[in-house]
């Protein structure tokens, strides 16, 4: 079937599709201008964050438009919630193809409108290209209160380790998707397209954790940069780590390693460490927001990721960024 | 020729190439961690700009990365200009494909570091992302006293019409390189391939002119956005606009039509509108900045771009962002 031709201008796609994310901010011009106003209050910072998610790379062709719009939110949330920043507004480059047409486009704003609302944040501007393959680069925007953000390397010897969500969930759905694990299972693959970073925590975080990170390279990737990274070291209790009844299952009919499980990217969850006078405090707040938070170490003074019986044999040890 | 496989990776092209972009300001965290903290000083305001340039679109496969680092950096300084924003930081992704090795990011950087010490800004943080082909977004943070940012609807009935630099030169190394005009001119390529928007320029703008915008589409486009579409019009007085030598050489023998070029893009100097009052305040300005600056035309009261005697016949009146 040949596919319709797009008549899609820049212009079009910011009335009927962009406009609407600007929430009637003055600071926006409507996007009738090149560049856009940011205030910023007293006593308030940004952090800031900008990634980019490439077609064929970051997602598949053959997506749905609203899974792509949340992958490009959240794994940019989870960068701002990682330092203690509350969503403010973002910036959001298109790179389109001719594949995307209305209803993509009217798809993939219902779905980014849908996590503004629920996050509160707007768009502040961005731009819009073609290009053979579709890409999109989002600059987020988040609040803190001035000098209050959350360290990478703050880790103290004998903190608590602890974690949020479950691990490895997103990456089995990776798996099934590219054909390396031969299971139908729709939970693992929403996992992966729809991952949800623990928001509503972020804010609750400062004054009592002593570092933090998001979990986007893998678990003992990730632990390693707050920890070995810095002359320090975790003592993880293996049995403690986090997995959803699911990963469980596929754990013990030896479907997936271990090791695998822990190496594999893209749970977009919190690591974070903190005084062990805080375990109350993380209960409470595990029960208020009804977001699991799980201990699962505590930080050493050596420069090793140890687990208690269980040999890491992997040598992949993290997702290694290679151009 | 077999391609040397690329040994690249995200920690290698930090550490050997963008590390030195960021000045070593505390608040990009040396790039260690996922968001970077951007502080405002009271009584100042950001404008941002984000400009996406992609290979085969915005510039050539076999340019050079000098180049592609100055229409990456330009472009986007020229959009917080037109608001009359001072450069402060960028935020940069860079979406590498395997053709990019050592020497590429060696020179690619080296030039951006030219850039950023020229106009006196630095790298805030970013991304890298592998892509099949070749893409960077740029963020740019400009600097503003409170308020004080120029609009793009405030033009004035009788308001003088000013541009900056020449028009069309970058316009006709565009159609050289894509062999459109069958001549040889170093000059007209360098003019595409390094665009200089007038920097300097910038901050003595507010409070003399009314409007302002980066001519990036064309000259009529782009004049058609701060007039017809605020109910306004423009008379030109088209043997005032400027342009080069070379450029009314061409003109002279028919090579290129005075329509074409007023509606050829990339110039990326101002289009901007004044009061009367300040016609010799831009002279003088002019002269001591060393920037070409012309008064062109004026604002009327009628929804139109009128010419003194030239009638323009081309339906393209600007570059159409069709995707």
């Amino acid at each position: 079937m040949k596919k319709p031709k797009s008549n899609l201008t820049e212009n079009k796609i910011l009335d009927s599709y962009l406009k609407k994310l600007n929430f009637n901010k003055k600071n926006t011009f409507n996007f009738q201008n090149d560049a856009a106003v940011l205030k910023l209050k007293e006593k308030k910072e940004f952090v800031i964050s900008q990634d980019t998610i490439v077609e064929n790379i970051h997602f598949f062709s053959k997506d749905s438009p609203q899974s792509i719009a949340i992958k490009a939110i959240r794994t940019n949330l989870s960068d701002i919630l990682s330092m203690g920043g509350a969503p403010h507004c973002y910036v959001m480059s298109l790179s389109l193809n001719k594949n995307i047409n209305d209803n993509w486009l009217s798809e993939f704003t219902k779905k980014l409108l849908y996590e503004q609302k629920k996050y509160k944040f707007y768009l502040l501007g961005g731009d819009i290209v073609k290009s053979k393959y579709l890409s999109i680069t989002i600059t987020i925007f988040g609040l803190i209160n001035k000098g209050q953000y959350i360290k990478r390397n703050g880790a103290k010897i004998n903190d608590d380790i602890w974690v949020t969500g479950n691990i490895g969930d997103s990456y089995i759905g990776y798996k099934i998707l590219k054909n390396r694990l031969n299971i139908k299972s729709k939970y693992f693959m929403d996992k992966y397209y729809f991952p949800s970073p623990p928001i509503k925590l972020s804010s609750k975080l400062f004054n009592k954790i002593t570092s933090c990170i998001d979990l986007s390279d893998g678990f003992y990737g990730d632990l390693e940069k707050i920890t070995t990274n810095f002359s320090k070291g975790a003592q993880i209790f293996e049995n403690l780590i986090p997995f959803s009844k699911q990963a469980k299952n596929l754990l013990k009919m030896n479907k997936i390693q271990f090791s695998e499980i822990l190496t594999g990217g893209d749970d977009y969850q919190l690591l974070f460490t903190s005084n062990k006078k805080n375990r109350s405090y993380f209960k409470r707040l595990s029960r208020s927001l009804n977001i699991k938070i799980t201990r699962v170490g505590q930080i050493i003074n050596s420069r090793a990721i140890k687990f208690n019986s269980f040999k890491f044999i992997n040598t992949k040890k993290s997702y290694i960024h290679k151009i």
